[in-house]
């Protein structure tokens, strides 16, 4: 049996280290002083420099990317993205961030994915293209009914262009969702689930799956 | 018997003077000198003041606007909109241009409509989101399969989000495409047909119809 200790997971981001430990969320700014910490941290980052920075305050620095065994033909998929998709053998799943990433697994296979737009930056086109289109989006539109003005027109484009083409390859499977949006989208889709800790979530099934393995 | 007449339309936008001489198109900019007309022109106006510079080179304008009787409950429709729609009693209406307007028609009375961005403003977002997403749409992307890198990830997300709204509305009507990217988009609609005219067609049909009343 494994003994008791402390799990210090780390999403090293452009903004900031976010951290949970023991299931405990801590966020430090890149710029802030960090402590030192005894226990090794398991890790993904998208910052070099960030990287070496708490490479400082601990010793045993572990990168989720040397656990991961994923695979995929796609060419270019990000960390995040894999680390996502990880351990699920059939789903879509979608993060909701300024892209929303759709990717689909079947059968435990990596089937490829597409990136649309985020919300808020589908929401900025609109003004570039004309200043009659600037308008905030509206979630209360009604997706069932034809709009019949123009800030209805542009919201119900908005989600429209996002849900349909995840709703067309998603068929019966589940959707997961995460992402600063994930929980407004998933709203749309009967068979979803908002995952906020999806990558904590799943670094941690990674991580087990390789003690299982070592 | 209606005598021999030659017809001048004039689509009066913020770049040209653009005209339909008896089936023959003419543009000028703005800034550029106009001959004298002797005959009526019908024209649509988006610019006041070229419509005043117009309004020097002919005796006789006539707008369109006012020979136009179109029901809708839309509030803020586009004249441009509203002349595409005339004469359509049962089919979807699709300007594509900087932005795509897409009106629907049901036994003769406007339903509604909605805007999506036009196919490069819809490009134009993702370097806006990361550098790593500055891509050229490719439209010869298979549609039928899911995407397995990034050009094609931003290619099928663009097309799909334009296209999948446009075919939930149309089910069996018709579509008539008009616009810039409109011969582009109908390839992807099986009943559909592009009008790169549709403005001139419909202003001539909006003429016919007043002089057959008055």
């Amino acid at each position: 049996m494994a003994g008791v200790y402390v799990l210090i997971l780390c999403d090293i981001g452009n903004t900031t280290f976010h951290f949970l430990i023991d299931g405990v969320h801590k966020k430090y700014f890149l710029n802030e002083a960090l402590p030192d910490f005894e226990e090794p941290i398991y890790f993904v980052s998208v910052n070099e420099n960030a990287t070496l920075k708490l490479k400082l305050s601990c010793e045993k620095l572990i990168d989720i990317k040397d656990l991961i065994t994923f695979k995929t033909t796609y060419v270019g998929m990000g960390l995040d993205r894999i680390i996502a998709c990880s351990g699920y053998d059939d789903a879509i799943i979608v993060d909701a961030g300024s892209a929303i990433t759709v990717d689909i697994m079947s059968e435990g296979e990596h089937e490829g994915g597409f990136i649309l737009p985020g919300l808020r930056n589908f929401e900025k086109i609109y003004p570039q293209i004309s200043s009659k289109l600037d308008f905030e989006i509206s979630l209360k539109v009604n997706l069932d009914k034809i709009p019949l003005n123009t800030k209805d027109a542009i919201s119900y484009s908005i989600l429209k262009s996002i849900i349909l083409p995840i709703k067309e390859i998603a068929k019966n499977k589940r959707v997961i969702f995460t992402g600063g949006d994930g929980k407004i989208l998933s709203q749309y889709f009967e068979h979803s689930v908002y995952k906020e800790d999806l990558i904590f979530e799943n670094m941690r099934g990674i991580i087990d799956a390789n003690n299982r393995i070592a």
